[in-house]
């Protein structure tokens, strides 16, 4: 059901035109006449009316404007699917009564960093691991990953661990490599509108972290989700990593109420990563706990043994003394809420 | 300590000029050529040039940039003050470690009205008691408050449940009468830079609860709470109410990141105010709990009896009973960080 | 016409509660029935209905959505006035053929420098002198103007120059100097929303200058001119200064498309001030250019007769030799356009 | 030259251990001690530092802050080319006098349409077709181009026309298709960041229109373009196109500014869209004749014969005779500044 707005001058014979091309879509019109303005209802399943022709109703003389009431996502709202969706990653539940932890450096940068780091993570209480082997970088002579090499170091810890693989797709050409060592694949921020990239995904068979990008809606977010289930893959999560506002004090503007605001829209598990949301290590602890209190289903934290060393982010990351301390604190705000960690 | 950037093509004989105009302030220049650039480092107490010459400097011929590297408020600093600044208002702390709640209607409507919410509020466990009885509205055409009228209903409300009392100042000539009814000034978001209203409550003797402008930064925030202290008044405490960005589904963007900035950066008291933050009731509960976990001092919550009948923001308010439950659910939150509420 | 959403699941019972809410305001409801919405059309004056019994409908149960259909402001519209209003100031018209020119320093910083500046802006072929007298600043520290001591050098650079001025208001108690000394009143950005302040100039004889606030949308601009408009002063003009943004390689970003939208909008008269736009000197001509291509009816700019000493925003303000350079280049552009200036 | 500026409490022995690190680098400190902070000014080529071992540098002990002074973009920079880049493309130069002209519709969707627009852009003056074969859409269920078959279309109107193509590249798997057949290769505002399209466009030996990104910085902007310059491909111009902002009574803010700034900052032509950067096809005539008083080097802008029947973007697209009007509207403000249109 969509509404059309008529300019206060538009003449009969333009509203027959609109409630023609209407019918000629098998819809109905329902004409209410206001003192100032004629507005028709559209009646009837208005999902047969492309985004593009409703547009270009918008155009059409007499036509003041055109207003969407039903959502554009489907598969991705809540109508859609009353109960929260539990995505299963190997012998763990994201989207359950249990807090998940994604943890590790921002970059693969070597083996024994890796492997190090990683045991110390899942020493503190995290299942999965996160770093990156394929970095989107700003300049194009910063670090820019390991590549295919850094992903069998992924794999050597997570043999070694038990934790699972978090990493990041930057390019629908790695699909098959990605997919081959990673338990899940992210989707970073500035790729949240490649939408070739989020069919590709959709054809795979692996869970997706879909981080919100810089500047996109909450309803941009939901239709990249979208993208990826209609082609076939349900196992969609989100991840508010904050996003670009004036405010320059911290790195981007981490907005929490997109957590209840997504869980009210949305079926799908909420992740929060707020080490790139303020991109200061000595604010990554209050902001992860106002995500837990205010109902992520999982964080997704930057931890590197030396963050004074490290080739990309080490401002925003905790040591892992700091990291372990932090899941203590957690503990209790989480059984606050009822729920573990 | 200021910093000043020279152009690479930058003269000696300009460099000769700029060290005269520093020592004529009674400041030394440190030159450090590089290859590329010649910066001056200020040595000595730059405080005695005023914003305006430096600002100046940065159009003088050869200049490329003139770097501060000293925070422009000192009053509302941590360096200033290394402990936190504990607010006693009535038999009440805020910023101590008891976490206070603001609760009540955004408007005084009406006597009856008003104290039978004060009556609900205060048996939920709130000490204060927030309303308008001037209120700031978009529309000419809009219900503006009930002035003076109002003020006396919130002392009643005060007198019959011992709440204490927050409302809004718009205006510098309202100042008399605000002082003698309200136990905690509030400066609203659109005049978080009404520079002269800020002076003038900066010269009355009641604690100040200082609103973020809707697209303030930090900073500008930090300044203004110092023009209040500059007059004397050091009773300040800062309120987060959600910043203005490019996302529309929430009224609001609540930057809970400004929460452990500001303890950071200053030693006042940080208040949030999840009801504006993001503008829909059924939101205001996973925010308010993230607001705790984040180290929020108080929090501003908006109560309504009916609020289908709300004369303004009746879609943020909560219901009585609503709120009860909020505060229970607060309470372990609060435990969780070791903390009172 | 208002349009009223219902959810899906809601009763035929809330259908009618909604329904006698609206009669009991003298409106009929029209309901469209649609496969997944039912939409309820209202028909009748719903200007009696005020913002806040609208938005209480909001929290109705069974309630969605509400659209608002009408623009909330009507003397500003076009719709109320078709033609452009021109406001007539001394013997100058603003909103006419001739595109107007107000320039000169930021601040009123004393006698000789003001009647320096003004007869050189004169000269050049501005009709209008710019300058404050209370100036709004950031910091308490800085210079914050000579009061009514600046109000008089710009009463007698208008009689030596014949050059008409606009100065700014800040405090509603300077109404009657401010009305004493100047020809046009100016509200500045931070002053846009201060909606007592706007009740003052709107009581006042003298044309309105209302900047737009920092992150103000064009909505909440044209219903800030209707609170000046609906005190019986319509000799309102809007003067574009730059928005707020996440850019800050300028000082705002000046969005020039406000032009051409406000001219459809509304009938009243559109300044730009290219100088605090971009807050660059040299970027100021090639956006004061651009203003007049997109139809401005008048450009504010800062000339400084020396802006390396200027006590306020040197870094954006001309030089004179340099303002009459653009003046030179500012003609064949208006001409291009049919206008003069 | 870099400057790091430590804590006020930093301990000599910190100092000493950064001025080690320096030396390793091969790079000087120079020792400001000012009464409140002490700064070390790097001398040396602070270039072989990479900018994570900076930003390592900020989580040391001590660092309260590190500042670059140099700019991270080198061959972008009008310091690497004082003179204005001047692209050749078929037989016109973009970045000379001439203000060029690329027209036509968002998408190609059919080959007889896009031959009767291209034909009626070129009568008009246009030198250049614009027009999409691949499409980036929010919705997955919208049209999303026809892919190579659009691109022979294109290539058809080129041959049929002489007019010069301008098409999207969506993916890296498309390069060589993209290439085949279109004279400038499109990188749109969703890709702007994604740094893998932008090497491989650095790789291709055709001119590369560079959208801005939805909200990114004027120095992101030349980072992307040092990107793809990087990579041995100079031919590069920037498109402004509208950022995004909290103002939704336009579809982006058109930043007009961008265009004096990056004349300033870089060597390298600018285009400007105000199709999209206002989203209503009668906004676009002002802003196109404000962009040319800005100084853009050519304007993109979306002209269908049929905007009511359009399959993207219909509400901004001009129809052919008022594209017509505009470009002998443009003439005169082009004559006006000294160029050609």
């Amino acid at each position: 059901m969509d509404i059309i707005v008529l300019r206060p001058e538009a003449a009969e014979e333009r509203i027959s035109i609109i409630v023609k091309k209407l019918e000629g879509w098998g819809l109905k019109a329902n004409i209410s006449k206001g003192t100032e303005r004629t507005i028709i209802g559209v009646i009837g399943d208005t999902s047969v009316v492309s985004e593009e022709e409703e547009d270009a109703l918008k155009v059409m003389e007499g036509v003041e404007n055109v207003l969407r009431i039903l959502k554009p996502y489907k598969l991705a709202s809540r109508e859609f699917r009353k109960d929260n969706t539990e995505i299963k990653v190997g012998d763990q539940i994201i989207g359950g009564n249990k807090i998940q932890v994604m943890a590790g450096p921002c970059a693969v940068e070597g083996r024994e960093g890796l492997l190090a780091v990683a045991q110390k993570v899942k020493d503190a209480g995290a299942n999965f691991l996160r770093a990156g082997a394929f970095k989107p970088r700003t300049s194009p002579y910063s670090f820019q990953g390991l590549g295919e090499e850094g992903l069998k170091y992924l794999a050597e810890a997570r043999e070694k661990t038990g934790l699972l693989v978090v990493t990041e797709i930057m390019d629908a050409r790695d699909i098959d490599v990605i997919v081959k060592y990673t338990d899940i694949i992210q989707i970073g921020a500035r790729n949240m509108q490649n939408f070739r990239l989020l069919l590709e995904v959709g054809a795979a068979k692996k869970p997706v972290l879909l981080k919100r990008g810089l500047s996109s809606t909450i309803k941009e977010w939901l239709m990249s989700a979208e993208y990826i289930m209609s082609r076939g893959n349900h196992q969609v999560m989100f991840c508010e990593r904050g996003i670009r506002t004036f405010e320059t004090a911290t790195r981007n503007t981490l907005d929490l109420s997109a957590v209840p605001l997504l869980k009210k829209l949305s079926h799908l598990p909420v992740v929060v990563d707020p080490s790139h949301g303020v991109g200061k290590w000595d604010m990554v602890s209050p902001m992860a706990k106002a995500a837990v209190a205010a109902g992520a289903d999982a964080l997704m934290i930057e931890v590197h043994s030396n963050p004074e060393e490290a080739l990309s982010d080490g401002e925003q990351s905790l040591r892992p003394d700091y990291f372990k301390q932090l899941m203590s604190e957690l503990r209790p705000i989480a059984a606050a809420i009822g729920r573990d960690i």
